[in-house]
C-alpha cells in the first residue's frame, strides 16, 4: 500500500468514528433524546423511513411521533448491527440492520427489522449523517435493492 | 489534530481493544465460562443488573445463578450491540444494548433487553471492566437515564 | 509495546477489515447476492452449518436453498453481532453470534440463533473466510464448545 502512515491512520480513525456515530443512534432514540439525534445528523441531512422523508429539524423531531412515544412508554430498544463501512475521502457510506424491540409482557418483540444505508459526510472534522434510508425487510424487493446498493444514488 | 501519530494510534488501539473486550462477554456467558468472564473484569470490578450488584468474584459466579443455568439448559445467546466508546486516557466508558435470546421450541424469544453502560480502566496495559450497569428497557425511566448518561457517576 | 508504528497500524487495519468482511455477510445473504458472498470466501473456503459442510462454489450457492428462498420470500434479516477478533499474522479467527429474523405477520421471529467461529486468511492483501462454523444455540454442548474454542482446530 502506497499511502502514508498518516493517511492510513486517518482512514482507521474515520472508520471508528463512523462506527461510534451509528452506535449513538440507538441509545439516543431509546432515550427520546432529540438533541443527541440532532448532533448525529448534518443540519440539512435527511432520513427516509418507509414512505416518509424527514429533512433537517424534522429528523430529531421523530422522537415526538405517536409511534415513537408508544414504543418508549412500552419499553423499546433500537438495536443496530455493526456497519459495513466504505470510505471515500470526506464522504462515506455504511450498510447495516436495525431492529426495534418492543416490550410486551415478559418478552420483547421485534416489531421493525430494516435494511439501512447511511450516506455520511465529514463536516468541520466530524462525521455526520447526510442521509439515512431504512426499508423494512418484509419480503419487498426495495429492501433487497438497498442491500445490493441499487437505485440509491440520485 | 495536534496529537502525535503514536497518540492517535494508541487511541485507535484502545477503541478496538474495548470493542473486543465487550464482544467477549456474550460468548463467555453463553458457554458458562466463568474464567473467561473473570478475565474481562477488574479484580475489584462490579456489575449491577436490575437491583443486584455483584463485586469481585461474584461477577464470574453469575454463571451459577439458577436463571443463568436455566438459560443455558434451554439454549441462549447473550448478544451485545456495537458499543459507543468514549476514551479518557486510562479510563473509558461505553454504551450499548444487550439482548438475551432464549430457545423456546422452534424459535428464540428475547427475554431480556437492556441498556448497558460500561466503565472501563486500563490495568497493566489491558482494558478491564470496572463497572457495568444493565437496566431493562421495559419502559422505566432508569434505563433511559442510563442512555442519557444521567445519574451514573458517583 | 515494541512493535513498530507500521506493524501496529497494520494490526488495526486488519481488525477493521475483518469486521467489515463479516458485516458484509448479512446484507449479502438477505439480498440473495451470491456474487457478494463468493467475494467474502476464499475460493477453497468452507462453511459448516448444522450437519452440512459447503465447500468452494457451494458456499455462495446457499442462497438457492429452499430454506433460504423461503426466508427471502417472507422477509428476513441475517444479523451478526460484533466479532471478537484474534489476529495471528496472515491468519485470524473471530467469534460472534448470528441471528436469522423471519417476517411473520406484523413481527419478526428469531428462527435461528447460532454461535459462530470464523477462520480467516489474508490472500493477496485481502482477508477472506477460510472456514465458518455455525452451531445453533439450542442447549447443545457443541455450540458451547465452539464458544470456548474447544474441538475446532483440525
Amino acid at each position: 500500500m502506497s499511502s502514508s502512515l498518516e493517511e492510513r491512520l486517518q482512514a482507521v480513525e474515520d472508520h471508528l468514528a463512523i462506527m461510534n456515530l451509528l452506535a449513538a443512534y440507538g441509545p439516543a432514540a431509546d432515550a427520546a433524546d432529540s438533541e443527541a439525534i440532532a448532533e448525529l445528523w448534518h443540519p440539512e441531512g435527511s432520513y427516509t423511513v418507509d414512505a416518509v422523508t424527514m429533512v433537517g429539524d424534522e429528523v430529531p423531531a421523530l422522537v415526538e411521533w405517536d409511534a415513537h412515544r408508544d414504543y418508549l412508554a412500552a419499553g423499546c430498544a433500537h438495536v443496530l448491527s455493526t456497519p459495513r463501512v466504505t470510505l471515500q475521502g470526506d464522504r462515506a457510506h455504511a450498510v447495516n440492520h436495525s431492529i426495534v424491540l418492543r416490550h410486551d409482557g415478559n418478552e420483547w418483540a421485534a416489531v421493525r427489522v430494516s435494511a439501512n444505508r447511511w450516506e455520511l459526510e465529514r463536516v468541520a472534522g466530524s462525521w455526520k449523517v447526510r442521509h439515512r434510508t431504512a426499508r423494512l425487510l418484509n419480503g419487498s424487493g426495495e429492501a433487497r435493492d438497498l442491500l445490493r446498493g441499487i437505485d440509491l444514488e440520485p
